[in-house]
Order: structure tokens, then sequence, then C-alpha cells
């Protein structure tokens, strides 16, 4: 059987890929041996939204006596929250499988492999049936790193560790949860357990939280986290995992910390073996494959889209990536820019930014303007909170007067921040954002506002 | 005293004027009797906002079982809620007071009326004293229409009917809340009380609520506060408000209802009276200012901005008005456009809109195409609802492929509504509008997914 084009992996970079091809008409086989959407779909976005939204509920019934609402006995259900997660799982991937079939997608749902080519076309075998292809995308997404720490497999054999996968799946609420790694799973972890009554620990190797974040942004969020009971150890190894509890060690302190639960969230990696990616000689850097803005390889018709680039690794990254893959096999021309593409963190307050932040343009030596003001200039969040920090940051470009980056930490973040996106990727002028009628009221404004104060 | 401006109105379309006027190093005197921030601030989009995020939260404590969060004995207190109104307010009136000092603007409380010319100035006299200004803008606002019905004006003397300003004051929840006008004040004060405890009629006069909103949405919000509990009669007219109750009557009832609270919200009138006008000849027409695309009245230098102009009647409308004025005294190029001002229903769920609707189209005999989807296409829409009716409703023009028109209900559309009057101002195709990356999982997402099932 030829296809037009033969698909690894079923997470959003595959399944956005197989779904826009086929509603072009393109005959495509899609590979996935567990479950179709991926990491994102799974155990990932989505599921920890579910449970983030619950946590938010909760705090608001507990903490809004200043709204003018009190609440007795406010109980948490974690069981009923995992299984509630589950059901959204399910009818989403099964979204997933409407779509697949909508669009005429042939799912082969079991482990594919990679064998070279068969004259002009790639060869993917699964289930001891040989699939032929004349274009491939690999989308074989990530998998957690797992660092040489002393008893760490031991410690994840006995569920004492756990990763962003079975986390999701915790009946009880740990009374002591460590998380090792300040990133955005761990901070969204650490946020929700602390929400629902886990004393929590984050052990981070680098000297902040957030990763690449906007510094000051990070800096205000593990301080109203530190605020909340959350206690953070930066520039801290860990060193050992033993029974019920882990050794770090910094430049001054090696400490055991006792934990009922240790999350281990220190980054994710391509996952490029095991399926024969050699037999093609496909071109990996820095154990991700290589690509250019087209999502090409450096084999004439393969594609790569998806964590497995090892570029942004976020699941709108991987569809759009996915989407450029396909109109370039279509011959229509596309191109991957990264500039308008945001980040979320949702922790509450959420935390979202796109395009260049501060420390990126001195490096370039990239002369901007930029001007951070909290959210109180805006009436709806006046109205809608008790006024904990808040940061809308936006630098502008002193040449072109165009937003090249905005960076948000409050309330709606997560939704807002696509109009900055939009602003970046059009090249909107500062007269032109000016011009735009924000509806009143919102925090959305934050950016209008900021904007005036920035240019008068 | 010469001023290059003289603003009459406080509120923000006076108010923004007074501050972009000011900071470009014009002298201005702004002459508002009552509080400034206008109708907005102090009796509009603040103080409601404030209350329905108080509302939001006591529903959410009561009706969260299916995320696995339950209380007991969730209490309101709506004297608590009036109270914090107030301080809000407060604190924003307080912020707009600065921003006059900062952009250097003379403030006059007091009734001031215009007296035509001396020579090439415009006379405004104010606590006897009188004020000479190069420029004049009139944002005198607007005020309730008070309709002729029999027993209204003794209603109103009793209290027993309110307009949107002593609403916000009750500080006992009516049992029983009649509402005559189901527009967007009326809906928002209606959809506060039920949720606080109040039983709700809605009297309106059309054949449907939410006025020119799109009519499916209209009707999707008629069809979930039905089921909330709230009674709409639609179709008949309010003849008589008698000791406790008012009668109405449509073309084949005539009924009497009882209520502790009447709540007249039949729209509001431009304020022209009673400051002079005649005196400089400014033109009127049905009852507003006539102004232009550069918000310029038939006399030269004469500007008016906001709800006096009777158009949108919306605070953001007029803070841009009010720009466009500015600039244009400035010399500077700019125009008002009404086609990406963006309306919005802070009800529960949200409506929010931005563009044409296809009745208008429908109307101009323009060519387009049209999808609309419930918001289930969006993971964070299945993450954080029980799947509540929601509807996004994208309009493309069938010419040139833009977007032209965006109608929202549901959760957070508020804050994402921007986005799509971002992308009608800018005139975006939809091919530019599937480049853009939206940030996953978002409710905003709903839009990208829209238009791809829209195009394909």
């Amino acid at each position: 059987m030829v296809y037009d084009l033969l698909i690894l992996g079923g997470g959003p970079g595959g399944y956005t890929a197989a779904e826009r091809a086929g509603n072009a008409g393109l005959k495509i086989a899609l590979f996935e041996k567990d479950t179709l959407g991926g990491v994102c779909l799974n155990e990932g976005c989505i599921p920890t939204k579910t449970m983030l939204n619950s946590a938010k509920i909760y705090n608001h019934a507990n903490n809004s006596e200043i709204f003018a609402v009190t609440s007795a006995d406010v109980s948490f259900n974690q069981a009923q929250v995992v299984k509630r997660k589950n059901k959204v799982v399910k009818i989403l991937v099964g979204g997933v499988k409407a779509k697949m079939k909508n669009s005429g997608v042939e799912v082969i749902k079991a482990d594919a492999s990679l064998h070279g080519k068969e004259g002009a076309l790639f060869r993917v075998d699964a289930c001891n049936e040989t699939y032929l292809g004349k274009n491939l995308l690999i989308a074989t997404g990530s998998t957690p790193t797992i660092p040489p720490i002393s008893g760490l497999k031991e410690g994840l054999e006995s569920g004492f560790v756990v990763t962003n996968k079975e986390i999701l799946d915790l009946e009880e609420i740990p009374e002591r949860l460590t998380v090792i790694g300040g990133g955005v799973i761990g901070l969204e972890m650490a946020s929700y357990f602390q929400t629902i009554g886990s004393r929590v620990t984050v052990i981070e190797m680098q000297d902040h939280i957030a990763g690449d974040t906007d510094s000051q942004i990070r800096k205000m969020l593990q301080d109203i986290y530190t605020k909340k009971g959350i206690k953070f150890i930066l520039e801290a190894k860990v060193t050992k995992v033993g029974d019920g509890y882990i050794r770090y060690e910094s430049t001054d302190v090696s400490a055991e910390i006792e934990a009922d639960i240790v999350l281990l969230s220190v980054g994710r990696r391509p996952v490029i073996e095991g399926y024969g990616l050699d037999s093609l000689g496909v071109e990996v850097e820095g154990g991700a494959i290589k690509t250019d803005a087209q999502c090409r390889t450096n084999i004439p018709r393969v594609y790569a889209a998806g964590d497995v680039n090892g570029r942004w690794m976020l699941a709108h990254a991987a569809s759009r990536e996915a989407e450029v893959a396909v109109n370039t096999i279509l011959g229509k021309e596309d191109e991957m820019t990264y500039n308008n593409c945001p980040g979320v963190i949702y922790t509450s307050p959420e935390v979202a930014y796109v395009g260049a932040t501060t420390a990126e343009l001195d490096l370039e030596g990239r002369p901007y303007k930029m001007i951070d003001i909290p959210f109180s200039y805006s009436g709806r969040y006046m109205a809608e909170t008790n006024r904990e920090q808040s940061l809308c940051k936006l630098i502008v470009d002193e040449v072109d007067h165009t937003l090249v980056g905005c960076h948000l930490l409050g309330p709606y973040v997560s939704e807002i921040i696509i109009t900055a996106g939009i602003m970046i990727e059009r090249k909107m002028t500062l007269t032109e954002i000016k011009q735009q009628i924000f509806p009143h009221p919102t925090v959305a404004e934050i950016i209008r506002e900021g904007i005036f104060l920035l240019q008068g």
C-alpha cells in the first residue's frame, strides 16, 4: 500500500499534520502505539488544566471573604478530580479519533519502525505489515529526562518517585510533596498540590525557577508561592533518592528532605531511538532531529515536527510545525517562525509571554524601550481581585517602534497573550496598537495602557 | 484665563481626552459636577463587574460538585459587596484624579455652562468664573431614558423603581426583582440578582433580548437564563407602575406582576440640555450631537465624544473617540472606526462580539461565509466547564477572505474578543490567521479552529 504521507506519532504534531493533509486530499497513515493525543492530551496540558481548575475553585471557595462570599466545610475530592480528568481526556481523545476519521486518515495503533527506503518510497513496518510513503513526518515527541541519580531507578519503580504522567493519577493528596525541577511542569504541579493541602518543596539546580521566563516575573512568581507556603531550594542538586527521603547538595549545604511523593520534572528529551531513525540517516543534533524553517530534515521529503526537534517542546508549536510541514509537502509557501510563539504557566496567578525578553535583546545588543506596570491600571483587575502581585512588561523596538516582547503575570493572561502575539507577528507599531479599541473593562486593556505610558 | 481645550464632562470621554491632550502639552480645563469617572466608573462598568465577580464566586462555591469541590453553608453578604464596590470605585476615581494631576489638567468640580464665543474663543462659566478655550470637547454623556409610564415618576420617588444607579446600592437582596428592558444593563443585573437569590422577571418590548447582538447568541442566552430561573416576557409594554406591582400589555395579555424592586433599564439618552449647547448652534440629530469621523461637530473646533454622540454608548468607544478628537486638535491624522469596536455582556456565560452580524451583511447584500461551532473544540473549555451552551460564530468576507465578524458566547470571551477585533482592523486574511500560533490549551483557540473548519 502506498501513502502520500506516513506519520510517526499521534500527538499534536502528528494528528494535526494528519488532519490538515487528509483534508487536503492526501492519503495518510498515522502510527501511534499508545493513545491518540500524545503527551499533551493524555498526560500534559489537558489533564493538568482540568486539575488546576478544580484547585482554583477550591481556593476561591476557601478564600473569598474579601468578595463577601463565605463557605464552611469546603472539601476537595482528589479521587473524583482524577476521575473527571480521565473522563475529559477520554472525550478529547475521542474527538481526535473522530477528526482522523473525518479527514480520511488511517490510524495504526501499533509500534512502528522505519526501514529505510524502497526505491523512492519510505518504508514503515507495523504489525507485520509494510507501509510505503512518498513523504514521512516524524512526530515521535519526547520523554521525561531521567538523570543519573543514585537510587532514582528504584524510587521510580517503587512509586516513591513519579513523573508528570503518574502524578496525574494520585488519588490521595500527599502530605509532603517534593518536586525536583522548577520548570513549567514542576511549578504547575507544585501550585496544584500546595493549593489542595500538600506541603510542597521545590528543588531547582539553577538560581531561579521558571527557566527562561522574564527574570522579574520569575522572581515575583517565586515570591508569591513562597508566601503561599511552598519552600524553594535553589542552586541545589539532588544526589540521592533514598527510602522516603531525598538528599540534595548545594554550595554550602548537604541535606535530606523527607517526602511522601517526589515528582521528577527536570526536563524532557526528544524520542529519537528505538524506531530505526538510523535507517534513513536523518541528522540529529544535540539529541534532537535537526529541521529547517519548513520543518524539513536533511533527507528530502522527511519532515519532523513537535518535541522531537528539541525546540519549543510545546503542543501549539508542534501543531504549527506540522502545518508548515504539510504546506511544504503540498507546495504551499509557509515558514515556521517562533517569535510569535507564546508560553504559558498555568499557576495562580498565571504567567504568559510572547516574543523577546530584555535578556535576549541585551545579548543581541538590540536597542529597545521597556515599561513594566502592575495590573492595577485595569478596572476589571481592581474589580475582580484583591490586588495581588501582577506585572505587564512590554518591550518595544527602539528603531521601528513595533512591539517585540510582552510578559504578563496576572489573571486571564493565558487568554490575553495571543493579542500580543498577533501584534508582534503583524509588526504593529505603537500608533497602530493605540488605534485599536479594547473592550472595557477588561484585563487585556493593560497592554494598551502600557503602550500609552511607554510612548505618551 | 485662556485654555487650549475646555472639556465638559469627566467620564471616559472627557478624562481620556484630558489625559492625552495634557500629556501632549495642551492647557486643559475639565468640568465635572459629580465624581470623575462618569457613569462607567461610578455607576456602570466597574461597579457592576465588581458585583458580578462576587456572584460568580458565589455560584462556583454553590455548584462545583462536578469539579469535586463541595461547600456547606455558602453565604453571600450583599451589604459587604456594596461596600467593597464603593471601595473599588473610590480607588479608581482616585486613579483618574491622579492621572489628571500628572497630565497637568485643571479639574473644575462644578456645574458648567456654555456661553457661545468671545472672539475666537469658546466661553464656559462655572462657579462664577469664566473660562475661555481655543477648542471645546463636549463629553456630557448620557442619562437613563425615563419613558412616559403612568405611575413611574412616583415609583422612582418612592424607591420602588430604581435605575442602573440606585440598584448598585441595594443592601438587601430583593425577593422579587422585575427588570424593565432586556438590554445589556438589564441582563447583567438580572443575571446578578438571579445568581444571588432573587426571583427575576425581565420584560422586554422587542421579541428578543440583548438588542442587536447576533440572533443565535441572544436566543441561547435567553435559553440559558430561562433554565436558571429567570422569567422573560417579550413583546410586552409596561403600561403602569402601581404600589408594589407593575402592569404590562402584550398582544393578547394584560397582566400585573408583583415585585419588591423594579429596575428600569430601557436605554439611555445623550445629555444635550441644560448647559447652553444652543449658544453655539451645535447640530443635534435624533437627540444626539452629530459628529464626523474626526469627532468634529458642525462648529469648527467643537468636538464631541462618548455617549453624547448617541452612537455606541460604550466607555471604550468614548475613550477612543476622545483620542481621535485630541489627535485632530493636535493636527495628527486619525479617524474613528467602529467596525473593530467590541461589545461585551458580562453575564455568565459571557457574550462578546466585534464586527458585522450576518443580519447586517444580509441587509447590505454583501457575500460572506459563516461558521458556528460550540467551544467543545477547545481543550481548555472541556477541562474547565461542564459543557454548558457555547458558540463561536465567525463571518468571513467571501471576496477578500478576511474576517469581518466574530460573535462569542462562553467563558473568557470578554478577554478574547480583542483578538478578533485586531484581526478585523488589520484586515487579516484566513491564511494569515492560520499562521498565528495560539497558546494551547486556551479557549481563544476556538477562533483558529473555526477558521480551519470554515476554510479547510
